[in-house]
């Protein structure tokens, strides 16, 4: 499959790499910045390009990487095409191409990708969506040459799977963060948290997250929690502990 | 080395195990229900008894695991004693036995507990605390014999660490599970999540979580926060999404 990414961000990088190693052609890589582009189509064989009108025209699929904010625009500017496009987006309808084209579709990995980190691609669940039956079957078979987990799931469901994903996710490393914040105050290191960060995620493989909670307010000891907020002086992690506290002990 | 145990939760099973594991010898295991010291104290060959009057007051260490609000209490009822007193938990201060005894300490174990799961125990870091030199040695000793990460850390610092543990914890945890009600109501499984939340964890092992934070809030992409807050029926839900993305937002 002859295949055209547009972006070369983190989730591109990572999603090229895997097709490339699966034995997909991947033709070119565009940026509007070029930069990045240049190093990751390096990396799988393919041209980089900075602008539009060089875009090759004749893919099977055009895989849009690019911030959510920016897709927009993106579509806007892309030149006609053959083949299928697709978004990665979580949280973006896949009617955004409905205007531009008529075989379209989104491939959503549901996964946090750092460029620096290598990742076993097969593990990763993809969600497909697509404006036709052979749309749908194109993309489903792409994906399922890299990922053992592919689901087919409307834009309606995408959604809410995205919004768990950042709590599951981003919400879920902001606290590490701020686990963090406290400790470097005190010189005590961030690596003593490993196996219990470890071990917290590996409970709610094997027992839903509502049995495995423990700590001071699940427990309702006040006293605990009054002296912890003695103890935090930024006022954010303050109302972060506050709230969650409170959202823990709530029915 | 004779130990008797003050209660037979989830922290007193999983020590109590490690140490009759090691060859200590469990003497008593007490509990003011009996129900669960029962439990227990078959699992470690030791007698259980429910009644303060009823403690062996010849053993070598007491190691209180106890709710913190129920410590203050217990250490008043109990009967003087040989040995040394212990407890275990994080935000406590040892000076709790000072009225009693000369010679007390901490031991506390950085991990959450829960009775079903087995636990690795010599990769939990164990934080020693203690009264005199000999005290700490004792319980140095003791912790070398089940765990490869003992630390010798005051109360002072302790607090902290139990504090950043709650963040990276237990309230990660209740991000877990927000994401899970967030899930239930569109039928879609949580263990969609699970690739997710081990590499988020994994994540941290090798990069801080400042670096590792991926996510609309930190994208600073308002439109999509905007469009989860409207997905968000749930008001306690809603603040949280609010509240935590302002937090990785602020500088």
């Amino acid at each position: 499959m002859k295949i055209v990414f547009i972006g070369s961000g983190n989730v591109a990088t990572h999603l090229a790499k895997a097709l490339f190693a699966t034995g997909h052609m991947i033709m070119q890589v565009f940026s509007r910045s070029g930069e990045n582009a240049t190093l990751l189509a390096n990396e799988v064989g393919a041209g980089a390009v900075d602008g539009y009108h060089l875009i090759n025209t004749e893919a099977d699929l055009y895989l849009f990487c690019v911030k959510d904010d920016a897709l927009q625009e993106v579509i806007l500017q892309m030149p006609q095409t053959t083949g299928i496009w697709a978004h990665t987006a979580g949280s973006i309808p896949m009617s955004f191409f409905s205007s531009r084209k008529e075989e379209y579709g989104v491939i959503y990995p549901l996964q946090t990708f750092s460029k620096d980190r290598a990742l076993v691609f097969t593990d990763i669940p993809l969600f497909i969506e697509g404006s036709t039956p052979a749309t749908i079957q194109f993309l489903e078979n792409m994906a399922r040459s890299i990922s053992r987990e592919v689901h087919i799931l409307p834009g309606e469901k995408r959604r809410y799977l995205h919004l768990a994903a950042v709590f599951a996710c981003n919400f879920v490393n902001h606290m590490y963060h701020l686990s963090s914040e406290i400790l470097l105050k005190e010189d005590i290191p961030f690596s003593l948290l490993r196996p219990l960060i470890e071990e917290t995620a590996a409970k709610v493989m094997e027992m839903n997250p509502g049995e495995a909670q423990t700590g001071p307010a699940v427990r309702n000891d006040e006293e605990v929690m009054h002296n912890h907020l003695m103890l935090i002086a930024d006022q954010r992690i303050k109302e972060v502990y506050t709230l969650i506290s409170r959202s823990i002990q709530s029915p």
